[in-house]
């Protein structure tokens, strides 16, 4: 196995060859401009890297990865409009640049095509990953739906919470990692731990994601540090202080996220406090180093050289060190 | 083969076995209502009247005639949004009903779903279908998209329609009965030659609906007669009447189409006058005619019996003479 950088390259220049020159132009334009816009790649990378592990040259593994990151940014379109955001990766959102239509079109055809990449592959290869990404693909959008449920509800769970986050964001890392594993033709229990350890790992990251969003360096987090607690977002963070805190402090809590203030910083500040007091921070940690040791202990299991087992663990605490 | 409500009723009872309990139900919800609104489910029939006619029980279809009925639904969804109508079949539109958000995600799930129903089958018909599945849905978000870029043109020409329509509505159409044979097992060149049968009629059908929607009976046609003259839509025969008009005809057709009267009755007794005149509602029946013997010249080429080979012309017939 390679290190990230050398997987990165490979499938941007894969991406690179793929610009779409069907008509009408208004229809691809929109797909060719988000898929150039940059970003980490690191859903794909981890489609190649998890062939690899698995004995299988990368390349075999490329339209399967290029197919996990037309999805991925077809769901972003479609969020960007949910979410009315301008701005993606500092340049503007598909439907700003063009207009709503064309944001549901667009991602549309993005959904059909990330299907068709996987045509590329024998009949039982082509099932198998079409298979996973439809289930995958549904749970996604069932975690983008819990997602907006909850902005309206106050009675989430912690359990409701790790579901929505899993199925969101978690599912499509295990089920990257997992393609890289059907490509290369490893054994179900091994696809399927290597599934387990994408999903964990992608709980832990989400859940780290959230308690950096507090408690982050402004410096490196890469985020506006505090942007979950100025949009009241009720992430594992709140949710925990909620539970965990006596009634005064629950009802200033939630009092605050009620609120659309103007002074950020006060409100950040006390939001803090009360996550640092009730032992919600603490107990977020926990977690995250639940979800990290729950992805650590596949490593054992998996029927793969023992430099490899090492690579991965290394990408996994680059990963959770936000380093990669 | 059966007769088509034989058909109707079998896939409206498989219909209904078919109700999805996942959850969230806000995103479930929406599906379930749509799926349930009616209509004639011609698409899915075809489905299973193909498969029929290679000698296959219709049951092994319902499968991928299901698949056709949740995509075509999918595309209403998400057509309603961007045509901001508030009425499907008389029932409120799903944004309507709900809102934007939940028209697309609600859509993208369905996309997804109907994907998923091939998985009943063999890896080898799992591919063929899928394949020809997204072929076909890629072409009709084409057709949809050429469709809204028609709406700011002038100078569409009949060639660019013929496209849009067929990509629009008519290779779902082909798509749908191609599913029947791929089911069926029949043989590639029977396969190719019933998309063609179904893909040649789609498109008489909807020239069909355009010459209807000017000159049809308002106790039959279904819809509001002048429809598409109020809204200033550049049909067939208002692409030919601008092609065989003489400059002023021309000009008094063109400057009809760029108002909004509040007097209806007027516009559309003039832009009628100039179809005929220019002798456009002549070659629109004519190219009506043209696509249905271009579908029916097929039938001597099928390897089906006698039998079912005058069972499908009846049924072109009967289509054509709206009856079904």
């Amino acid at each position: 196995m390679q290190q990230v950088p050398y997987y990165q390259e490979a499938f941007v220049s894969f991406l690179n060859s793929f610009t779409v020159n069907r008509k009408p132009e208004s229809l691809y334009n929109p797909i060719n401009y988000i898929l150039k816009l940059g970003g980490k790649r690191l859903r794909p990378v981890l489609t190649l890297m998890s062939a690899e592990l698995f004995n299988c040259n990368y390349k075999k593994a490329l339209n399967a990865a290029l197919s996990i990151e037309v999805f991925h940014n077809f769901s972003l379109i479609h969020d960007d409009i949910m979410d009315d955001a301008p701005l993606r990766r500092g340049q503007e959102t598909v439907h700003e640049k063009w207009d709503l239509n064309t944001g549901i079109l667009s991602g549309d055809a993005m959904l059909i095509m990330a299907y068709q990449l996987f045509e590329n592959y024998s009949p039982e290869t082509f099932q198998a990953l079409a298979k996973l990404f439809s289930k995958t693909a549904l749970e996604v959008c069932e975690g983008q739906q819990f997602d907006v449920d909850f902005e309206t509800r106050d009675d989430v769970t912690i359990l409701e919470y790790l579901k929505m986050i899993e199925y969101k964001t978690a599912v499509l890392i295990g089920a990257a990692m997992k393609m890289g594993a059907i490509v290369a033709n490893a054994s179900e229990e091994d696809q399927n731990l290597i599934y387990d350890f994408g999903k964990n790992l992608g709980i832990a990251f989400q859940l780290q994601d959230d308690y950096l969003d507090a408690f982050g360096d402004p410096k490196t987090f890469g985020k506006q540090v505090g942007g979950d607690i100025i949009e009241n977002k009720k992430t594992y963070l709140y949710i925990k202080a909620v539970e965990f805190s006596e009634e005064d402090k629950k009802t200033e809590l939630m009092h605050l996220y009620s609120l659309n203030t103007k002074d950020h910083s006060e409100k950040i500040k006390t939001a803090k406090q009360i996550f640092i007091s009730s032992g919600s921070a603490k107990a977020t940690q926990n977690e995250i180093q639940n979800y990290t040791s729950k992805a650590f202990l596949v490593l054992d299991k998996l029927h793969i050289s023992e430099e490899n087992k090492e690579a991965l663990r290394q990408f996994g605490e680059q990963l959770m060190n936000r380093n990669v």
